[in-house]
This record gives structure tokens, C-alpha cells and sequence, in this order.
């Protein structure tokens, strides 16, 4: 049903107003795709930490914003107290420990709630400061596109790309990262065929990212992980798109697990490897990356699906949710800002903080 | 349940006797592990074809003795004759693409029919070279083991071993190939942890080595597929063991897909890659890799799972069951005969085939 449609899938989050401080959140339930298109209400901060938590929500932008409108709830009704707030924001941000978009998201709704004097003025401002977060994000969506189809312009017309997990609409408030890069070749004329990497353990690649560029009418081919190295040998493959969900100072970046790999493959075979983020994915705080935290999630996500296990029972697992890609690796970060290209500490500096 | 066990898990394949020159082959249901332990009966040719192509039976070894037997069955019975011995043998070929084992057992079982006069003769003779194919595979399996240790000789003892898909006992009618070297390590003292790919779409390494190591005691830790750079680079391992479907003259070995990918992750860490293989999985008439015909497989088996997709539905899948892993990339051929370390034609011309 969706092999020639174009348009976007539904969108990722929405607040639902119900006056001019108050109302709730609605995130599009992500672990049901592509079988069920389902929102969850959450009325309160902790509804949004478990949505992130349990990857109903995901993909570090979309965590940012959700976070952010989770901020807010605990700024709508009676309670509301900028203590209330500043203790929601710390709630929120245990919530995963990798994406540092959240962390940032949270910085900014900090900010704002610290600047109100009264209490009656707390929504509001949080209100508007979430829905700036998200307007940016949106904006944010559309440079990264821009500029990666810039780079990406001498690219043969049927461009053979390759990408892991979902960097697309799904992972932000707009049109995604690395997929927005996608979208924008297309839209320039190129007819793109992505190699979707299906992601294990939880099939983001199949459940999310097969089922957006569908919808867009790109095309799409999927295959297992362990298949890319054997593409690209034997179909041959442009360029690798990932994004990211937190960048080091000098470049290194933290994606979903198995992108290290990924770049290390598409070095062997002289592909370029490039990460598609917002500025808000950098730390600058971290110099490279054996400092990003990596969150380690349940075993039974690997060894068991839909609640059936596929290994032995008791079996041990080891299950880090992301992994890093050192910057040697990466040929260009495409970034907002611009594409940095190769990545360093200095270019990151001078291309995207200089200001 | 399997935890401290330390026992062989049960036989693949057993021919059960009802008399001299008749009987059946009973083929371990491998598409149903690890959660169910059930034999099938196979009581023709044809039977024995579906089994292979549906896994039922796999691994390169394993599906030559299974082959072997399928032979049989076309010489018990009334309407046995070298000629429906002959068409058994085409028919079983066409069962699966890759795994030379097979066409080598074959070719043997056509030979010993080929010198047998007299239809009542045909039976006996054929039992006899299947069982001795099926014997032989016990013997190499256990020379592979035993090469493999010895090779390995220096690992420390609580060493670090990786493998993908499943070279155990249940790929052969013995103790495997790569899992018949963890195996002997432990028999001499060493305590192996093995990281075991679950070796995505089919999860042999999941369902089948997880479940075959924990039945011996081995210790082991399952991983998808693209955690194998990541565990890599961050816990070590000192090598990885895989088995292979068919070597050619150069040493290029075809295994299950990603084992190619692997290969590349292990170079980029200087892990030593090793494949273990009897001589049988040797195809001396194919100079390179790339001449080697690799099996494409249904694409539900990537986008769904249990009967349930896993993708939206009409996606394209890409579903090799196998990739090439260039020699230049192996430290060192493990096999009944010796190890050949690194592989090439003269190397692999004189240890294995000078006699």
C-alpha cells in the first residue's frame, strides 16, 4: 500500500492544546510499527520518561523535543512550581543516558522556566520555549537535507546509498537527519535506492526506516546487518548516511549499535561514511568518544521476539544499545551548520560553534 | 537447564536399520530448536531433498551425509536400480547451491553405485558408503578439532573466541568444525568464553551454537550480528572460528552471510580469522570466490518472523545465504589435515592434496 505513495508518515509527536497553558503530549507509539499506527497520551513528565524509556519514542532530535514537551507538563496544572519543573527535567533526563539531545533539550527548558517570575507564567513560557525546540528541529531537518544533497550532488542520478537504524522523520520532529538527506536528493531529481539495514535487536531499519522511505516512494531494499559488507562488494554502494545520537568534540560519534561496523566495512571498500546530525547532538563537553556513555539494554531483546524466545532460555546476552564510530572514519559530519568534511576538532569548532 | 550441563547435544542424523539393506533416516528438526526436539522421517530421496532445502538439515558436513543417505533410499526398496540411484542423486543436487560437501558425497554415492552388478547388491553397498561417510565425518571433525587446538596451543587459558552461524556438531555428523576446536580447547585445559553471533535471518547462531554450547558447558555470550566490531574493539577477542560451505583452490571460503563482514571487522582490529572445514568442503575446479554460486533465499525470511512481518508488507528484500571471505583476509585454513596458514593454491595444493 505504500510502494507509490509520497508523502510523510504521521508525525512523530504532537501537542495537543487544550487552552493557551495547558494540554498534553501525543507520541506516535514507535515499538507498534509498521503494523499499528497508534498514539499514546502522556499527561504527565513520567508518562514522557517511560515513553522514551521503553523506545515508544526514539532517535535522539525526536527524544530533544519530547523531552522538552514533557518539561511542560510538569509546568500545566496546580502544582506548577519552577521547583516542580527543575525536578521533572531531572526525572527526564535519566531516562536514557546516550542521545545528549535530551540533555540539551532540558538545558534549554531549565533556562526558560528560571527566567519566570510567577507561577501563572511558567506554562507559557515553557509552552513556547517546546514549541521553538520543536519549530527548530523542524528547520534544523530541512539544512541537514540541504546541505548533504549539496555535498552529495555529483552523485550518479540512481545513487545506490546504504543506512542503519532510522535517522528519518520517525527519529525527529521534521523531515530526520540522514534521511532528510534522502529526501532532498529526491526532491533535486535523483531516484535514490537505499540498502536498509534491518538493525537488530529491535528493527528499526525494517519496522521504521522500510516503512517512511515506502511512504515517501523512495526505494528501498532490505537486508540483514550482516549483509552490507556483501553489497557493497558485490552491488557496489555510493555512500553510507547514518545519524547520530551524540558527537565528541574531535568527531567521534555514538549510533545505534552496529554502525561501527558499518564504517569500518565501507572503509574496506572505499565507500564514504558520512553522519547526518543537528549542532544539539554535539557534547563539546566530551573529547572523544571512550567518554559517551553507552546504554546497555535487557538481554531478552535479542534472545527473544513478539514474547518468543529464539536462543536457549538463560542465555547470556550482551546488549549495548549504540556504539561509537571514531572520526577517521567518517568522511563528513553533515551537520545545520554545514558539512565538516573530514571531521577534527578544530573544523568542528570553526565550522559550527565559532559564533 | 543447560547451564552446567556438559554433554553432546543430540545426533543430527541417524539411519535406523530394519534390516540389512533397509531402513530410514531420521533427520533432527533443526528449523524447531532450540525449543523442540523432534525427529523427522525421511523414507525417500525426495523426502530427504525437502528437508535439506528447508534446513531442516544444514551445514555443509551435515547436508553431505544426510545426501549420502538420501542415496540410500532410492537402492532399498523393489525399484532399486543403479539408474534411480543415478536420478536420486541429480535431484538431491539440486537441493541447495552451495555446500560442495554435498556434490562431493554425491559424486561417491554415484561411484559405489557404479561398481555394484546386481540390484540386490546396490543396498549394501550404498549403507555402507554412507555409513562411512558418516564415520569419516566423525573422524575429521575430531582431526579438525585437534589441529585447531593444537594451532591455538598459546591462547591464554580464559581466551576470548568469536564465531557466526553454527560449525557445531549439529553442521556435521561429529563435534563440528570451528565448535570441534572450542570444544578440544576445553578438553586441554583452557576455559573458552565464545561471543556467538545469532547470525541473523535464521538465528542458527542463537538457536543452534548458543544452545550446543551450553549442552557442553561451554561458557558463551550471544550477540547480534553488528555488536561483533563493537565487543571488538571494547572487551577483545584473540580469535574468530567459522566454518565454511565450499573453499576454493585459492582459499576464498563462501560461509553464511556476514561472515564476510566479520573477516573485515576482524582485519580492522588485528583479530586472527580462522576457517575450519574438512577437505570435503574444498572445490579444487573453482580458482577464486567469486566463481562460487551463492543460494538467494525467500526475503519473508528477513521480514518476518515466526509468521508475523517484521517490515512493511511489499518490501524488497536482498537474502544471500552466504558471502565470500577472500583468503587474504584468513589467518588460517583449520582442517582434518593440518591447518594452512595463510592459505594459498600452492599451500592449500600441498598439505591437503599432495598424496
Amino acid at each position: 500500500m505504500h510502494s507509490s505513495a509520497s508523502h510523510a508518515p504521521p508525525a512523530t509527536l504532537r501537542w495537543v492544546s487544550s487552552g493557551e497553558a495547558a494540554g498534553h503530549l501525543q507520541l506516535l507509539d514507535q515499538t507498534r510499527l509498521p503494523g499499528e499506527v497508534r498514539y499514546l497520551d502522556c499527561r504527565t513528565a513520567d508518562e514522557v520518561w517511560h515513553a522514551i524509556r521503553r523506545l515508544a519514542v526514539r532517535g535522539a532530535p525526536a527524544i530533544g523535543v519530547a523531552a522538552a514537551y514533557g518539561a511542560c507538563l510538569a509546568a500545566c496544572g496546580p502544582a506548577a512550581s519552577e521547583a516542580a519543573v527543575r525536578q521533572a527535567c531531572a526525572h527526564l533526563a535519566t531516562s536514557r543516558p546516550t542521545a545528549v539531545n535530551l540533555f540539551w533539550a532540558l538545558d534549554r527548558m531549565r533556562s526558560a522556566a528560571a527566567e519566570v517570575g510567577d507561577a501563572a507564567g511558567l506554562a507559557p513560557r515553557l509552552l513556547a520555549e517546546a514549541r521553538r525546540i520543536e519549530a527548530e528541529d523542524r528547520q534544523t531537518c530541512a539544512a541537514i537535507g540541504a546541505h548533504g544533497a549539496d555535498w552529495l550532488a555529483a552523485l550518479p542520478e540512481q545513487c545506490q546509498l546504504l543506512t542503519h537504524c532510522n535517522a528519518g522523520s520517525l527519529a525527529t520532529a521534521g523531515d530526520g537527519t540522514a534521511l532528510a538527506v534522502v529526501f532532498e536528493l529526491a526532491r533535486r531529481g535523483k531516484r535514490p535506492h537505499v540498502w536498509v539495514d534491518e538493525t537488530r535487536p529491535l528493527l528499526q531499519g525494517a519496522r521504521l526506516t522500510a516503512w517512511e522511505l515506502a511512504a515517501r516512494g523512495i526505494d528501498c531494499t532490505l537486508i540483514c546487518d550482516g549483509m552490507a559488507a556483501w553489497v557493497m562488494r558485490r552491488r557496489g554502494v555510493h555512500a553510507v548516511i547514518t545519524g547520530a545520537d551524540r558527537i565528541a568534540a574531535n568527531g567521534d560519534a555514538a549510533n545505534k549499535i552496529g554502525t561501527y561496523g558499518l564504517a569500518l566495512v565501507a572503509a574496506a571498500h572505499d565507500v564514504p561514511f558520512f553522519v547526518a546530525a543537528p549542532r544539539s547532538t554535539f557534547d563539546r563537553q566530551i573529547a572523544a568518544g571512550d567518554q559517551i556513555p553507552i546504554e546497555e539494554r535487557p538481554g531478552d531483546e535479542i534472545a527473544a521476539w513478539g514474547g518468543v524466545a529464539t536462543a536457549p532460555a538463560g542465555v547470556a546476552c550482551f546488549n549495548p544499545a549504540f556504539d561509537v564510530t571514531p572520526a577517521r572514519l567518517i568522511a563528513g559530519l553533515i551537520t545545520d551548520a554545514g558539512v565538516v568534511a573530514p571531521p577534527s576538532v578544530e573544523a568542528i569548532a570553526a565550522a559550527l560553534f565559532a559564533s
